[in-house]
């Protein structure tokens, strides 16, 4: 790679079903220039997640969509370069929303600095960060989880998953996650201590599930739906609660599913259970901001909460890395390493 | 009718799809004899509503089924005849669940006594009572109409919707009514003040309801499911709320529809709407009851909530009644006249 280039990963076709690699462009452009206030960052790590695959569509789901012939919406943890924004030195370690890209040039007020002596720097596109913060706000401020609760977690040794289910455990629940391989399930009980782990793959996947979670489900983090949802839903208490953070397992659908339709028994259990299904995205919850990061740095020092990520190297290696990611193929929280992390 | 015995109307058989006449029993038993602390009661006002068509299925809905043989379940005002309770003298109207018969001796504990100088007694069982309560605190406690927004209200000239629609006229909400008749919708804006209604049985629904609620749909008050669900569903705003509080149209179904399932699309829609679906009962609220009364009350004397009773004469017209009710052919509140009231 030549340093005094800016390697550019585009949206080059809107997918139909899996993204594959021809909706994806590799490109090189200048460096930019930073503008007054702004500060010139050079990608560290790439943090892929599920979201980016719905703003690959032309429909707007929370934001809008990359336009065709942008660059890839991506958080990243970045080295500044040269500063034109007092806030900001060269050298700081920063998180920022600069997407798919070696260089960028944007706003200081855009960019976020990260502690190094906190936990590795990767962790704040991770444990520390959107993924960390979105279990933490979803799970708190939508679950609610009270002790003895049964707490079940899609995903569950996902950059999120892993993170819903530990804080879980830490107040006082059962915790039941639901992963896609016996690797996995072993991971998510022996490392990450949840109660259970159900391999969602199973073809008695509801009957597993349901003795697993032999007093109900009193919390159900939705980041899958589908199978996963079709199994849970007979499981629900009185008064459940589920914060819908992502359905992963609908990203590359083409069409809805065929027969029957689900909606009346979805509505009659939310009728007869008194459930309360909501909608979140982590920015609904901002404020919350350094009440996460304090607490969720304290649980990691004091080895409540335990992380794995999953690196793959190369900008160029992205767009593979993120067709995985929606088939399940990484195993724990997935980053792109981009250029050498200075801080290890 | 012989006033030495009691008439009772029994479930005889659990209805497959639509309630049959064969599915009730309407015998004779001696009046029963109060024990200590208990109060002899007669029906006056048997209220007929949707929950019922529940009851008479095996499964558990809220609550438990009505047994075959056994008397239908349903709310009543009634008169004191006897009292072996110090709270009760005879002569006093109570609003009881004493269900569909003539007398029934039950402990003044789950007596609640009627003031009849409010309104016509029959209010107790319709705009001062549950169906009053339960618009009451669905919408106030869920829904969380804010002046300004649109509240969308399905079968809006019936008990519930009738005055779900017009507490949130009262807190400054546009409101949007669906009805099953052009007579039905021509009331709920001419004597209801809704600012729109929409004939739910119009072939093009979903454009006349995405016509009325130009702003899109803050709160939903969802009694109904099916077409009207559907229509609502893409004129969601951004954290509507959507107090489930009833699924009339799916109660008589034997099984669940054909393809698609749109359960994925429902779930999107709360995911990227940040969407809150709840589901709720009236007895959630217990504690709300003297609020209720209170402002309902003062409401009715003001003029700002009316309401429509729609009578029907005789316990033994009660079967067909609920089937016709499970149709929408009643208007307004539905109540059966059991016996004179002393009060009219």
């Amino acid at each position: 790679m030549n340093a005094q280039q800016n390697r550019q990963v585009l949206l080059a076709a809107r997918p139909v079903g899996e993204p594959k690699t021809s909706d994806f462009n590799l490109v090189k452009t200048d460096i930019p220039a930073p503008g007054d206030g702004d500060v010139l960052c050079r990608t560290i790590y790439l943090s892929l997640d599920p979201y980016m695959r719905g703003r690959m569509n032309a429909t707007k789901s929370y934001a809008d969509p990359v336009e065709i012939g942008s660059v890839m919406e991506g958080g990243t943890v970045s080295r500044v370069i040269s500063s034109k924004n007092v806030s900001f030195d060269e050298g700081d370690i920063v998180v920022a929303r600069t997407g798919w890209q070696d260089y960028a040039a944007i706003p200081g007020a855009q960019l976020r600095k990260v502690d190094p002596t906190l936990a590795p720097i990767s962790t704040a596109v991770g444990v520390l960060g959107m993924p960390g913060m979105t279990a933490y706000t979803g799970l708190l401020n939508i679950g609610k989880p009270q002790p003895g609760e049964t707490v079940v977690v899609a995903a569950a040794s996902g950059a999120v998953g892993a993170i819903v289910g530990q804080i879980a455990k830490i107040k006082g629940c059962k915790v039941v996650g639901l992963a896609g391989s016996s690797e996995k399930c072993d991971y998510v009980t022996n490392e990450l201590g949840f109660d259970a782990c159900v391999n969602h793959r199973n073809s008695d996947l509801a009957e597993q599930l349901s003795q697993a979670c032999g007093d109900g489900i009193d919390v159900y983090f939705e980041n899958v739906g589908g199978i996963v949802w079709e199994a849970v839903l007979p499981l629900f208490n009185m008064r459940a609660r589920v914060p819908v953070c992502g359905l992963i397992s609908h990203y590359n659908a083409t069409g809805l599913p065929g027969a029957p339709n689900r909606v009346p028994e979805l509505m009659f259990k939310v009728l007869t259970h008194r459930l309360t299904l909501r909608g979140f995205i982590v920015r609904d919850y901002d404020e919350q901001q350094e009440e996460f990061l304090s607490n969720t740095a304290n649980w990691l020092k004091d080895g409540k909460i335990r992380y794995r990520e999953d690196f793959v190297d190369g900008l160029e290696k992205a767009p593979e890395a993120l067709m995985g990611l929606l088939k399940g193929d990484n195993f724990g929280k997935l980053v792109v390493r981009v250029s050498p992390d200075p801080t290890s």
